[in-house]
């Protein structure tokens, strides 16, 4: 589905902060998930425009309004000795979602991918979101039903 | 359980290549898959000691003779703020198992997250490998059930 608005998918620039939090609370609200506080909010935007950055943003904009982000950041397969782009989070505001904006992130993501030579992209999707993982479905993604992922707190 | 025998957890070099690759070809056979061909051994091994790696390596050592390795990197989690110590792979050599290496490789790579300020440590494990899951357990790690993890070959 090509959409009929204007979509501009951007990097992000430290001026888009104020964005960039906005809509990490909507994500937040969305995924019934605490948002990060006042301390990891400074943190995130030090961090996403320091000169290393753990992580990179992009953004999509329609008619000058930041409405969507994706970052993403690097990992590694071993066993393929390629990069991975791995997604950290992509988040499409409410009122802008249906409208082509998610495909215009993965077609973005996956060029870059591309470019540097990447042998896959990743992600992680909450179970419950059965319309994220329809989209990704779609997208010709597969589920890694028989890998089990381990979290220990630091 | 204090091993009776004398490990050592050190930074792999170049010139441990050999073992490195040999290790790995032992652990695709244990994962029952398909190890790396000789392309992708040659970019790992380039990529792993060049000047900014896209993912670094710990070895076990004993009486001199290499017997394990950890490959991880550093993901970040946008909600804590913080970098995570992503483990991309761990393997200990059949004959070595269960003399308390595993658990010298999650002390060593904790002690990093720590000094980096990471949140978490994270991974993934086959659903068969009883074994590590069971030692995973016993860490305190948990599963994270509720996320599903998604892959798009590139």
């Amino acid at each position: 589905m090509k959409p009929a608005i204007k979509i501009l998918i951007r990097k992000a620039s430290k001026e888009d902060s104020k964005d960039i939090l906005r809509l990490i609370n909507e994500l937040a609200e969305f995924e019934k998930l605490v948002p990060p506080d006042n301390a990891a909010k400074k943190r995130l935007i030090k961090d996403a425009f320091s000169e290393d950055p753990p992580f990179r943003i992009l953004l999509s904009e329609i008619n000058n309004e930041v409405v969507g982000y994706a970052f993403y950041l690097f990992t590694y397969s071993s066993f393929l000795a390629k990069k991975t782009l791995y997604l950290e989070d992509i988040f499409i505001s409410d009122k802008y979602r249906n409208q082509g904006i998610g495909k215009l992130f993965f077609e973005k993501l996956t060029q870059m991918a591309k470019k540097i030579k990447c042998g896959r992209m990743e992600w992680v999707v909450l179970d419950w979101n059965v319309n994220a993982i329809n989209f990704y479905d779609n997208l010709g993604a597969k589920e890694l039903k028989e890998w089990k992922t381990y979290r220990l707190m630091i």
